[in-house]
């Protein structure tokens, strides 16, 4: 890429590191011949989604009907919503259900009711179950309560698929042993689920596992039938603190023009035109104080190392500060660009209509 | 406003509460004759401007080079690029400064440097001090080192106009007090370095000031010469909390339908189709913990007083959830709509192509 063409913040994709990732997960997934449904929420784009055509899959996850209407524009037919079903997008979902494989997500008799009522096709419907993160889904424990939802959905156009989980909590994890016993934690209240549903007369219900964590750091998947993980295209800051991927593994970056530098107090700071609107807020506290994205050097080919120990202190509106040892403070200059690593590559990349890779291409994100 | 048409996560605007907060900050600034330079960074509407227009503003201030070119296409002709000069837009910089008048802010000699080396046209300069938010600017106190940036300017296009700053570390402050004695303090250190630059002999020296949370609880603004307030056209929960506004006062929310319920170890939880992508991650502590928004009830006419004691208490890339009393809980059924008034309606804005006004009318905000 030509940066002398980079007047503002701008974000950066390296394609080789995202294939990568795409591959290591896609291998693994067709090692053990499950279902790899990857969350496209992550990337939102219809060239990276075309990349993992070539990887094999043939199915996807995304997390709103929005999305879903872009990428079956796109020629995917067969996209699952990972989202509590939206009633007042009903039309949509109407549309949707018509041309494609749809998947939905229930976790109240209210909403299969209401599906039940408005839906014009049929569809496969998923029961959200609730592992630990604590977000949505009934408790997996909640035998009984799943149990009358599935059977609720008897003999209507919404079909029973299965069980579908997002162990959330993994991004809360202190270290990766804890992630992976997080996981063997849920597949065992999973498949305890699965079995008081068959006993119930559910002879083939299918057992549905996302987040990057999980899908990364667990070898064997053995007892699942789907896996949908979305962030590990692209990993992050977050990731990498957790534990989950290496540096070099992060394919997204954002590349900012230092507009000053200052010590004040004895701490040197860079300033940078990249704020939130550029990276978004998502933190991450690490040892020293919060963390809203690393620094690294930019070159025409990517960005290089972090520097060790720099993180952005402190984002407003437009502005973001790095804080950086003397030695690398002294390195900068006004007018350099610097690649701010952030904290949650999906966030960041939702803030942008396009990629620009280190190769020079230009890639559209959904609008 | 139709709510039969709101299907998912829609910015609404209260026009008659951000008309009020205008006015009231208008006539503020013209009964003590000081310069209202209102920042554009909170709206980003060239049809809100107009508002501005019509309440006798002439003069903006904007954050960014692109602000900066979409308000002079819609006729601005005075306009303050409040942020530190990012010498990579020269070229639109000087396209700007060929235009109208601009501003713009340096705080570093080689800056100045690079700017008289640069600039095609005469644009004013403000030298950016540091009053106490630690952001961005030479510290207030360093009279020798702002002197000698004022006299590096001299004879130049560069045309040294006065001392700016944003006083920041209002949001910090624990009571609306804390903030007029901030004010105070602030200005009594520009002041001082406004004599310093006196004996210098810089004699037209004029002080801009910004931060809504001083210039809405300070009466007297006397000393400055322009204030700069943003957020005050629209306020939000953080003023709000901080104590600089009231909660009737804030003239923005985001509509989001009830996807979910779930009562979970006795907490009684909304999930909302509304997150990070829709309100921006910006938080705030409160009591009882983390807070990334409130919840109102919404009509069609706007929305309701905030459901005393809810409180956004986490937010996913799409999914929000509120925390509210089991009779509220009770009360809120899947597939209605919310109001979530947001902690910072800059961020917030910042996410929407477009306002929906309680009136029903469309009004477009920058891309």
């Amino acid at each position: 890429m030509n940066l002398e063409l980079i007047e503002k913040p701008t974000l950066i994709l390296n394609p080789a590191r995202a294939q990568a990732n795409l591959e290591r997960m896609a291998a693994k997934a067709r090692r053990q011949a499950i279902r790899f449904r990857p969350h496209f929420k992550t990337h939102q784009s219809t060239e990276i989604g075309s990349w993992f055509r070539q990887a094999g899959v043939q199915a996807i996850t995304v997390s709103s009907v929005d999305m879903a209407q872009y990428f079956a524009e796109a020629g995917w037919t067969d996209i699952l919503i990972a989202f509590s079903t939206n009633w007042r997008q009903i039309r949509e979902i109407n549309d949707l259900a018509n041309r494609i494989h749809l998947e939905l997500l229930v976790e109240s008799t209210e909403t299969v009711h209401f599906l039940q009522e408005h839906l014009a096709a049929a569809v496969d419907a998923w029961i959200k179950v609730d592992v630990g993160a604590h977000r949505t889904g009934i408790p997996v424990q909640a035998h009984a309560r799943i149990c009358e939802l599935a059977a609720q959905m008897r003999g209507s156009r919404l079909r029973f698929r299965g069980l579908l989980t997002h162990a959330g909590q993994t991004y809360h994890a202190g270290s990766p042993p804890t992630i992976v016993e997080i996981f063997q934690q849920s597949l065992e209240s999973l498949t305890q689920a699965q079995a008081a549903l068959h006993q119930a007369g559910f002879l083939e219900t299918e057992l549905s596992y996302g987040d990057t964590p999980s899908c990364t750091l667990v070898e064997n998947w053995t007892g699942l039938n789907e896996v949908r993980p979305g962030n590990f295209i692209f990993y992050d800051m977050m990731q990498r603190y957790l534990g989950v991927c290496a540096e070099e593994d992060i394919a997204v970056a954002v590349a900012c023009p230092v507009v000053a530098k200052h010590i004040d107090e004895n701490i040197h700071r860079i300033v940078l035109y990249g704020g939130a609107v550029h990276l978004s807020k998502e933190m991450v506290e690490v040892a020293g104080g919060p963390a809203y994205g690393a620094v690294a050097p930019l070159q025409a080919d990517g960005w290089g190392p972090i520097l060790p120990g720099s993180r952005l202190t402190s984002l407003s509106q437009e502005h973001g500060l790095a804080q950086v040892t003397p030695e690398q403070f002294d390195q900068i200059q006004i007018g350099d660009l610097l690649a701010v690593v952030p904290v949650h590559s999906c966030l960041t990349v939702d803030l942008y209509r396009q990629y620009l890779t280190t190769e020079g291409q230009v890639i559209e994100i959904a609008g």
